[in-house]
């Protein structure tokens, strides 16, 4: 047993199956990048079998990682393990992660098994994946939920034929601490060979205890392995918090006397990238990356802090990256002062030209607004999602009016595919009316999923406002961002951004068909 | 020991605290009602002392709820308490709930007193506030980090006093479950009289496990009252999240063996009642009340549910008050099927006035709008929150225009008391042109500290906007909601709702000074 704790991040696969989570690759690499920043040990880029979309993510996000073990999930069949392989092969170190469900409800309503076929489909899979790659890690699905006799045998299996870790899923999230700690102990007690793997928890967060089950798996279950997410992103009431599980075991390194490699001032940057690629708000009172999460009201309180800090904080601000000073640029500030600014946010453009488009936004925000805050470059750069080549369609203007007693009008210009086209409508208010004279052209037949709005710095409407768009067209659910002080523009900006994925899904499709 | 756990709602006291949560005594009494409608046991309203207007709003709960204790909070001084039992004297049932900080840190640099000061000022409290109610809730602030023997002297002797509840907060949100559990457990172990009180927990969520502290405290240390909050609302990361213990309790009836008198299906109607209120979101990842907490988005999960619910899915979305169908009404629902659904909704207006109001907007919409969803008729009646002889300030029209290459202009008519007056401005977008334009009449110099929009209904744009604005004027914070198809409109309406809170209490201080 080691002192470490591995950080192994789903965000990327377990929280992108969020409704409404789905990202591009460009997405999914800037995400992984900054995950490699934050030090996580494992990054779950994907599920590679899944879709062509989510095998092109890992076998980028494989190419491009070299500080973190990069993982792929797949089924416990020979197809799902070959197609993960590929993905990962050109990764420094890839990791297969294979499950099938073991409770008797998942093997007889979903998979209609029998246990024994189950333990023998397991067994082949890890023996086949096993001759893939060196680093397998097997997962019981509904574990928590599955008969422990029968499930202590799948795992003697599974460690026998090579499974380096042994990973206990509390699929829907019906955990009690004490009760999960003592079930992965119990596992870990009664599997012969237990010490040959290192166990690892993943717990959903549906009553509200996930990182508390995962924390007994660990202190009380002797678990090594947290598999988490950023924001708590995941289906449903979503995962384990790589936030709060990361200082929790920090600040109460006292009672859990464990290591983590996390970089924790990396932690809000990650948080905010998630959650501006998602459009998934974090609430304020969120833990950790809530916007009040260090804030202080009650005047008991605030004497309490200034008399002594730690009266009423366990954690610093600046540790998790709240940066205390937000004012960074304005309309003097050059190039260089730029560049270096996006380079302390942790964001990293792939080329020359890109920074160089960021920078003209950057100086056409600077001439409307004259404090430029660090979310408004994060913004800006967000803006460069979709690369050049991608951009079917682009804003040129855009011309709108209410006037009460009268129907909202909109006329917007924008290219599509070579051509300038020009439409107009009217709508229940200006955004709706900018978004339908767009659909009046495009005529794609989305629908709208989601539609937010972020005053991006400091909640004054000075700031640039940044939307979220999501549609769904045929199954497939894209979400477009878009940023600028006019939250009529920033709403048309982000309808086209969410049309540019859905138009260059459909080209990838075609180019693979 | 009872087998049912008493559920303490203090959303209107300490999440309250909450920076930027601070609500007016109309939308504290409509909270108010909602948790009577929840059924929870105990509703602090507030903390008398602490202002007039905190005294009003516990005065005025206290004389509509009847359902539900109504609680004060007290610092332990005879003047705090007398204030306390002066406002809950209309009660049906009538609890004060008074503190003192008990741990080394505390007593030390925020109180300068001596243990043995500490421990007198807690008993002659509880012996004075004994005189004033026969319900005596006692809480030793910090209590979880405060010295177990002198803790146990403190409690052993409030407890000969008669106070009636003791309540262990974790005030900064350090404990850990097994530990909290058992430092429960020995309090009462060595507490001599420790049986002639009810024991509670209170937990705050900094490092994501208040929900996992407060059971561990009832299941392994015996408390039989959890102090909790609708959303998880609170100071910093917030508090215990009432409808996650509720929730909890309930589906591991197995493992708890407590009941709890909540109805909860009216859980979603508080949550959506209290984020509106205070323009707090709640994420989508959020247990048992975020948008995708019962939904499902990957292939293998949906096939699942298909096949059997239960293989992913632990609860039931009507259980908590998702409503399946959420079309209601339309523009030839006449007014009894309009105020039924008020009702079915459970908001009460004060009065048929009131009701005409809404019923004339809801009409002022349905020409706008084919269907109109629950959600909307909400945010219609949130309008109804400033009830009329406190609108000093009232929308009257609004024209705004914005172009590409151009400064955005709108140009406002607003009532300000008896008179209307027009104002124009340009701004960054026209959002902030309108506000500056109203802005630029009344001269308030208020700081605008946050401006959050929500697309209320399935967001789509052609829904009603609903708008928060959160101002700050001498230290006191408001937040003003705005809800129209056009989210110029809203934004107007949001400010003006503010700028009214903060007239009302100007006008308040003056007439009591």
């Amino acid at each position: 047993m080691t002192d470490k704790l591995i950080i192994f991040d789903t965000t990327l696969r377990d929280g992108e199956q969020s409704p409404g989570a789905s990202m591009t690759r460009d997405e999914k690499l800037r995400i992984a990048r900054q995950l490699e920043r934050l030090k996580v040990d494992v990054i779950e880029a994907g599920f590679a079998a899944s879709s062509n979309g989510d095998f092109e993510a890992v076998r980028t996000i494989a190419q491009h990682i070299k500080d973190s073990t990069v993982c792929s999930l797949a089924r416990a069949n020979d197809r799902d393990l070959s197609r993960a392989a590929e993905a990962l092969a050109p990764a420094a170190r890839g990791r297969i992660h294979t499950f099938i469900a073991t409770s008797a409800l998942h093997m007889e309503k979903k998979l209609r098994m029998t246990p024994e076929q189950v333990l023998e489909q397991a067994r082949s899979a890890v023996r086949f994946a096993r001759n893939l790659c060196g680093d397998i890690e097997f997962s019981p699905e509904d574990g928590y939920r599955s008969d422990p006799d029968f499930l202590c045998r799948v795992l003697e299996a599974v460690i026998a034929e090579g499974a380096t870790t042994i990973n206990i899923p509390d699929t829907v999230g019906y955990a009690i601490p004490e009760l999960y700690g003592q079930f992965i102990r119990n596992l870990r007690e009664r599997v012969p060979n237990a010490d040959k793997a290192i166990w690892s928890v993943h717990c959903h967060n549906d009553l509200g205890m996930a990182v508390a089950n995962s924390l007994a798996g660990v202190k009380l279950g002797g678990a090594r392995q947290v598999e988490c997410t950023i924001n708590g992103l995941g289906e449903r009431a979503g995962n384990c918090s790589l936030e709060e599980i990361v200082m929790a075991v920090k600040t109460r390194r006292d009672y859990f006397g464990l290591d983590v490699g996390v970089d924790t001032s990396q932690i809000v940057p990650a948080s905010r990238m998630v959650s501006q690629t998602t459009g998934f708000v974090v609430q304020p009172n969120k833990a950790v990356v809530g916007a009040n999460a260090f804030a202080h009201a009650s005047g008991i309180h605030q004497d309490g802090v200034l008399k002594a800090r730690d009266t009423y904080e366990i954690m610093r601000a600046e540790d998790v990256g709240w940066s205390a000073n937000k004012i960074v640029l304005g309309k003097l500030s050059g190039r260089n002062a730029f560049k270096q600014r996006l380079q302390e946010l942790g964001v990293e453009l792939e080329s020359e030209a890109e920074i160089n488009a960021a920078f003209a936004r950057f100086k056409d925000l600077a001439d409307r607004k004259s404090e430029i805050f660090d979310e408004d470059i994060i913004a800006l750069v967000g803006d460069e999602s979709v690369t050049a080549e991608q951009e079917h369609y682009r804003l040129v203007a855009l011309n709108q009016h209410s006037e009460t007693g009268e129907r909202p009008q909109a006329r917007v210009t924008f290219a599509m595919g070579g051509r300038e086209v020009t439409s107009q409508s009217e709508g229940n208010g200006p955004v709706d009316a900018s978004l339908k004279a767009i659909e009046a052209q495009v005529q794609s037949g989305a629908e709208m999923l989601l539609y937010s709005v972020n005053a991006i710095t400091s909640g004054s409407t000075e700031s640039q406002g940044e939307v979220t768009v999501r549609l769904q067209l045929g199954g497939r659910v894209v979400n477009g961002v878009g940023a600028d002080p006019d939250i009529v523009v920033a709403s048309a900006k982000a309808y086209l951004a969410a049309l540019n994925k859905l138009h260059a899904s459909v080209e990838r499709v075609a180019a693979q068909g």
